[in-house]
């Protein structure tokens, strides 16, 4: 079996991959498809710079006139989906490669879907910049990366104007939250306050009830609403909202399961309160 | 900067660490943290067993009598956090180990915690041995098994009877499918099906009204509910239902999303259908 994990080398032709099964399957054991062996990812991004990969998010990246890119990477299959006629046209530096090229650098495991780009992050704005959106969301120390990206994807879906997290313990721009955002990341404001327990105060002066999330809630999420602007909060998965932000929100609320399992993940328990926010504000 | 990327070697004792970190800071350049090379997964499973890993995944294991684990892996302080008293005292073979002993099975991207088991899969059942939950799931070909244990989850925490598959096109139970279940496999029947249609019908004859989701819809899934047992069908990310499932449901229905993203990460729009269903059934 030894064979099988011989990583598939680059210089390999079409035609002695082809050989090569024919002889397997000819001499009957070996398996026709040979599968890749995985590669990890490769060195990181250039200093102050995040890659960015994935059609959707990568599509978003380049409709957004805030978004900085200095470099991408294509395969010509993806161009052609990008819709780009021309990738020299492009203001940044580009490059025609094969799949297997972007795999070195976000190893085998991301799904680049043929295209990766090398950019400036967004600029996290400040509290002071919310605009008027009745809902936004608040995330206390979530730092998973999947996670956060398709809490951004949810959120930028139901309409919340902001996400709001602490500059520290955050999610930092990568990757993988761009993907899981799947383009979301240029949709929303990401605001980064300091200290929750302030933000969260000046969230009740600017007219908003701050719902934490919390399984221990004493109340079921729909009969907690009662302002027409709502905030809501959560915590990381299992450690949940710290000390002070409980006591600092308005309400605390749970999602109501009848089931065996007590919890959902993160970003699911986001979506469906996102959902139950929306049914209210109506 | 070669040096930041040799492979932690197992050998290196506390004490070379201590005396690198300290070499490394007095001289002025190099991080004092060096992180570890990823490593990919290692070989699979021995054949017919799936590997399980993770704290709450491998506990619901144990929980479940259903379950033959033939074999486990686990670090001193995993078996403390699972209260194993003697892990000799376990009725299937154990080794106690360091974390790095597991990484190189999982790689170093799954989160096992310190513990890891191979045990037997668990057998899906037919669509005869529904119990009489008024709520159902049925995946129309997703496959992702980050979705799918994801929405595992959500299906278990919202009381959903079974999970509804199809057996071409479907996930495999995996510890990636496992992990993300968090414990959720041992408490949902999982019904495999060969053809979607025809299960569609039998669930009609058993007074079900089946849902699909559909982005485009005729009617918000809120206002589409009428009677009181409801099987939701979801589609997989990107493809969505297939043609014939469409034409097979009561009805189609959409979640209404006013944002500049139209769709929801399936395990979202899953966790958001369940919760919509369970306020409907109340």
């Amino acid at each position: 079996m030894n064979d099988t994990k011989k990583p598939g080398t680059p210089k390999d032709s079409h035609y002695a991959k082809l050989r090569r099964t024919f002889r397997d399957q000819k001499s009957g054991g070996a398996p026709a498809f040979r599968p890749k062996r995985p590669l990890p990812p490769g060195d990181s991004a250039p200093d102050g710079l995040v890659r960015l990969y994935g059609l959707h998010t990568v599509r978003a990246a380049l409709d957004n006139p805030l978004r900085k890119v200095k470099r991408m990477l294509v395969t010509r299959n993806a161009a052609e989906r990008l819709e780009i006629a021309d990738i020299n046209a492009l203001p940044f530096a580009t490059e025609l490669v094969e799949p297997r090229d972007i795999d070195k650098i976000t190893g085998t495991d991301a799904v680049h879907q043929g295209v990766l780009i090398e950019a400036e992050p967004l600029k996290p704005k400040v509290l002071s910049a919310l605009g008027d959106s009745p809902l936004i969301l608040v995330l206390d120390q979530v730092t998973d990366p999947h996670n956060v990206g398709a809490i951004m994807r949810s959120a930028v879906a139901f309409g919340a104007g902001a996400l709001i997290t602490t500059s520290r313990h955050s999610p930092h721009e990568t990757g993988v939250l761009a993907k899981s955002a799947s383009g979301a990341l240029e949709h929303i404001d990401l605001i980064e306050v300091r200290n929750l327990a302030d933000a969260l105060e000046q969230l009740h002066e600017a007219g908003f009830q701050t719902i934490g999330l919390d399984s221990d809630g004493p109340a079921e999420l729909e009969k907690t609403f009662s302002e027409k602007k709502v905030a809501l909060v959560l915590g990381a998965e299992g450690k949940g909202l710290r000390q002070k932000t409980r006591e600092t929100v308005t309400s605390l609320a749970r999602l109501d399961m009848p089931g065996a399992i007590r919890s959902l993940n993160v970003s699911n328990a986001a979506a469906v309160s996102l959902y139950a926010a929306r049914l209210w504000l109506r």
